[in-house]
């Protein structure tokens, strides 16, 4: 049977399991929002986040005179066990939950005064002794605590997708270089075009994953601007002159990260601009991982009846009906994490949007899908990068024996022949079936010598300078 | 030179161009509002909507005793007029404005008042003969004849397009019947499944364009719930007793729609649902619209690198520099329409969030963009039947040799073989390059008249009894 | 220890759990998908519709003599141990993955067959006595499986969310009784307009709220329509002439919906429509739900520097920093879930026109996200009405006090004094700060008596026969 | 009647406007895409961009010897025309468009062909002496020529939107010093929070302006990577090898743009990402402007029944029925705006991400999507600086005894009570009427002196030394 401690809060008594070291709101918290069923314990880094902030304030209010010194000692060393991964478990408010974080907040702060307390050698309850409120929360608001806490574990989030995306580039321009002599044919609009290597096609797909990280780093460093001062609407009320400074640079200590104080805190404490900035470019990654896998689905369409270009690596049989039947599971789960995260952008967009006078009260579900983007981004690129694109394999022949039929090699003729006659030729081409090469050599509109060189696939995939006299 | 007459309301005066037929309010509105570039003008059935229910107001109005026979009968002959596709260019105010369309309905007001003035035998701007509120607006509120009008426009608008769905999904089914015996591969996931024809493609694509103008005559019927008589906020203030019912009478007269009043007028004046209901429809056609357009452009891909099933009709040269290439340029215009329509979509669905306690004041952009869609819809519909699908033509050896290359042919000798031993023939069938029939064959699995019976295409596109024993 | 036992498919031998009802497909799909760290079991409606698709196809192939009796007894008993909720710790592939569902339905063809052969008296992995494909997943196709099922456990989510709707409509029209007596000021554009009762505004919502329960039904209808038997395009390939009936009229018996076959399956295999049309109206839901707890926030805002017409609930402490402040958390976390309903729709929005040529490999995440948008707004209603409306009380002096200072009263004088009298004394009260009643009576406009009846609020709250003369 | 010209290409024959500078390509583009009715020729700065594209590569040609110096010259006055304004009418094709832009490219060309031949002395038409594909389009490509000249006039567009965003910047900013000294509440969660300045609030509206204008500064930089030279796919197949240096030099010194040829020409031709970039960068401009409008008519709500903190300038009577009533339908246009700019962003989402291989053909969607945000955003941003935001004045009097008799004030208690005493006065507050000064006096907590220092606002909108002891 569960015992039970009583807690009050200005609603009154309730009944707080014994063990627990959360306290009376966040048990509030948990009756009120039954909603995605996901609790705060499935972001540690965010619980880490907030234990860095919560660490960094206790330091620069005993730093000021404002706390005692064996308060700060005990809610410190508190923070210390949560950064070393325990009592996660006691973080158990949704993520989606309303009061701009507020439940979250005060989840961290009884969770940590409970551990200060037991540190201290009372019970976890005696607030009279260390107070949730005006000892671990002290000088803050969830205005500042719940926003900084949040850009912080972003930071760390998107580092990690970063890595995953650099992985995933070098899995490509490996490939690049694999597949440098590999003539193809490439398409424009699905229509034969003209030559390339399927080295080249790789390596574009690398730099565009590379240019997205690029991208990631940009976004990312905006992130670092946080409000910690600002307490309830930026002007800082409660708070000590010199907190701000003191808070951040106790975070830029502990944390290693470039963080820095928003010049404008009334504005930081209610803008959500970058959170749009940063989901817009996950959106972005989005859309070129799903371009690129849209590709190579094409490319490894068939293997008879498409354009069988490459082959990607078996993972599962594909079919309960079809025997044989091979699927490109892999890129066809990234596209469903693509579309997952164009989804969450917009959720992100109408919550920024939402945003009213002096706060934004939709931060949480702005921060729980930024989590879930970009948690699911970094595993759709190292799964993508290991058990697809590492093992890719091309169909040289196939590949060469495309270009040779091709009636694309046509505009390479374009500077000797003028667009008209070429024209003519590629008609003739696709009427009779016959090859560029023939019709051409067949008409004598060039020398059999001069053709070798123009339609050779080699020299037609970079310019070349061209003698037309 | 220009001249002008002075008009004035409670801002004060105005010098409106004294042949304008519209009046101070729409004066301030031109000069407010300079966003979109597109005037009322554009939308003439909005104009004619707006006739309509300014006529059916006049009309009760009168009968229920309210306002004089001469001006009635005034206000009826300029609101004929305007229906007869008179005046249409004095609607000059910007779709993109504020006001939750106050600018429309005063610019309707003016002109039918400054026309009616005309035809009492008095000058434009005279309006103590006869007035654009006291008279031409009785009974009414923006509140409820903005909606009101615009519903009706909408209505028109939907069944055009259902016109133009119907007739590309004709086009579709009769290119399902010309293609119904040639034999093709289905695809799955772009990888080769099992044989199918042509022309069961085509037809599902008729299908699936048919039940799409089902769900849009669906969504057509709620549109037809109007307000007529809510006034302000939906509580009928200044309205006689008999008016919305009188109205609405005429209103279904003059327009023959059957249309009716909404049972909760409060509720009316303030829910836009109707309109996110509409808007998704048309975000489902344009998504299928694009779907098949994708998969037009896939089998049309080539011609010698890609699937090359089908030819779409050329309709332009397709490359500035490739002589000879032919592009799938109505699909891709296609595509992108239906992307316009999925972002209005998203437009329309913020508009309607952001409608606030009586009344939805974005309904200005939520109609733009509904017209907008529908519009494009329902020309991409034409284009894509008479420029595209009627002239498509089937490459019909190409598409029956890949089915007897095929190694999905495989999947028929299930029932006899078990899926184990099935996949072993697809296996090396894939290994070797060798036929599935061959192997089979040759393994002396099944004797050749039983291989002929199961592996002959004809036999595969519909169920049919299998004696296993 | 674990404990493992060999099983293979066709790309070899794999390692799986002895204990484990699972087998090597579904091992496979662990490794592959490592993606939302969401497992099937999550979603219990899901794995109890895939166990009435396969029970009601083993009646179906052992009435039509394809399937001996005692596979389909054990196939049959199997299935009703997962409709009764055993071995649903079994479904354990993640809810994002590649293959059209493949996985999912291997996991139950799995899944099924070793409990049966377990029922049958033979070891997990003995597939020669049972077999997964040719046995469980006889006469299917994952194509036709995971579709049908998919739209089983969606009728039952959407039933279970329009109870949950219809309740928290019942609790809008209680309090709407409850306020019928409450004037107050409606509000257009947030500036005052004229007066209407609390109670109007509350069964307003309930209504809005009603509406919505019918387009979800109408939704709801649409879903009925299943594709058994399609196998694995829609062309009935290896399924018996009969089986598409009788597994329908098996699926009906069991499940006791009003399933019926879809009339071409070829489209049905193809098309995603339904999905669209579905999330449409659960973007619609949201887009009221939000509309209406913004409202909700706007009405309850103050205590004294806001609104404040009426009381929300206190539910929790409002803030860190700021005592006694208590906020409207359920509407906000409301707000929330509309706003990840409709990224969800984005996102499925784009999984179906991602479509290509005979199925739709993104069905997946279109699932995901349905269930995810239905149980969010189902817990959302059940809260916002129990944790919020039902206890919302009236702030009735402060309601009627801002009526009779506003100017909006001036409103019921357009029918005796015309528009621009009134526009005047409109001015003139806001410039003085007067009220219109008193600048009337000075003015000498109308009889005391006469503006007694005319400004009575009770008498502006509905339509009245107003003798003019 | 009009006369036409014949002219040909490989589709045939067609008629020609005698008087037309375009040719038979743009005719055939007219008559395949009756779409959006809105033509190139609305986008003056694309047609521009399309001039700088062709004059440099003319001259590149020409420097390069591979364009006879008098054809040379002919296309460059042409091109200079062009620039100068004239010929605009002749860019007739509609912006939403299939092709991936070949026909806008085709109507430069031809334009630019034609009136080249009249300046050399020839007739329209007489393309034996300058051919709109062998010499305009020398050395180019649709998909090189294309994108570059959309990327010059967006960096236009940007820079014209960047100093509409500063013009409304420094309006905030200037009302941020004007009511530096209106002390006034702060509202979180729209509950009453603590103090603040009106000037706080609109400085920071003008510093969240101010910060875009950076985001949009660094998108634009991005833009200015362009692909000259890449022809058909990125390998510069029928280039000069010195060729994209020379004509990207062309460019810069023509536009004095900071232009840089993109590293990889592959990936550039392929890659939409600055697109989605930038529209993510307006989409978040756009959310911004939302939300300040938001607020604006929220702070101007009443004018007796709402906040009533701030007065817009009235620009237009605001009802048809409600006389005095004036509405903020300047903030509400630009909400608008921003709905649609959120719209266009998705249609820009899915177009990116529809691009195939080699190309997205989809980039005329998405040109025509960013220029329709960029000038409804420009326009909003100077219409709301000019008619709503330099005209806002401020209700001192109501702002200040808002505060005074606010709950909030006791929150600057917390450092010297505590939060639960502090809470406690709160809830008597609210449950008396009382005011948070009289109360603690009553009670004896602090001294009057005490109390006048800490609850005078003037030292609650900044951090200040609190002596606790």
């Amino acid at each position: 049977m569960v015992k039970y401690r009583i807690e009050h809060d200005s609603l009154g008594e309730v009944q707080v399991p014994v063990d627990a070291y959360y306290g009376v709101q966040t048990k509030r918290a948990m009756d009120n929002f039954h909603i995605s069923g996901i609790q705060l314990s499935h972001y540690p880094r965010l619980i880490n986040a907030l234990a860095y902030v919560k660490l960094a304030a206790s330091d620069a209010n005993s730093s000021l005179g404002l706390l005692d010194e064996d308060k700060s000692r005990a809610i410190s060393r508190a923070c210390e066990e949560l950064l070393s991964g325990k009592l996660h478990d006691q973080f158990v408010v949704d993520v989606m939950q309303g009061g701009a974080g507020t439940s979250t907040n005060m989840n961290a702060n009884e969770v940590i005064c409970n551990r200060a307390l037991e540190l201290m050698g009372y019970q976890k309850g005696e607030y009279d002794k260390l107070h949730p409120l005006n000892d671990v929360n002290m000088s803050q608001s969830t205005n500042d605590v719940y926003p900084s806490a949040l850009k912080i574990a972003l930071i760390l989030e998107i580092r990690e997708l970063m890595d995953a995306m650099r992985y995933l580039k070098k899995a490509f321009a490996a490939k690049g270089t694999e597949f440098a002599d590999v003539i193809k044919m490439g398409r424009t609009q699905l229509q034969d075009a003209v030559p390339m290597t399927l080295g080249q096609e790789f390596s574009a797909w690398g730099v565009m994953i590379g240019e997205d990280v690029q991208r990631l780093d940009e976004a990312q460093s905006l992130v670092h601007e946080i409000n910690m001062g600002a307490t309830a609407i930026g002007t800082g009320l409660n708070a000590h002159p010199d907190y701000t400074r003191t808070v951040t640079e106790k975070l830029v200590e502990s944390t290693t990260l470039q963080l820095v104080s928003s010049p404008d805190l009334v504005e930081a404490t209610q803008d959500t601009g970058v959170y749009v900035q940063l989901s817009g470019v996950l959106k972005r990654v989005a859309v070129k991982l799903s371009k690129i896998c849209n590709d190579l689905r094409l490319l490894s369409s068939g293997p008879r009846c498409g354009v069988n270009e490459i082959n990607l690596p078996p993972m599962q049989p594909g079919s309960t009906i079809m025997p044989g039947k091979v699927n490109p599971v892999i890129p066809e789960v990234v596209n469903q994490v693509a579309f997952a995260v164009v989804g969450n952008d917009m959720t992100i967009t109408m919550a920024s949007e939402a945003g009213q006078l002096e706060l934004n009260v939709m931060e949480p579900v702005i921060g729980y899908s930024l989590f879930q983007s970009m948690n699911m981004l970094r595993r759709a690129c190292l799964t993508l990068a290991d058990s697809c694109v590492s093992g890719i394999t091309a169909n040289r022949d196939r590949c060469r024996e495309m270009v040779e039929h091709s009636i694309g090699l046509v505009t390479a003729l374009n500077p000797f022949l003028g667009y008209e006659k070429s024209t003519e030729i590629a008609k003739e081409a696709m009427k009779t079936g016959g090859s560029v090469y023939a019709i051409v050599l067949e008409k004598g509109y060039l020398s059999q010598e001069e053709l070798d060189d123009i339609l050779r696939p080699e020299n037609m995939i970079k310019p070349r300078y061209i003698n037309r006299s």
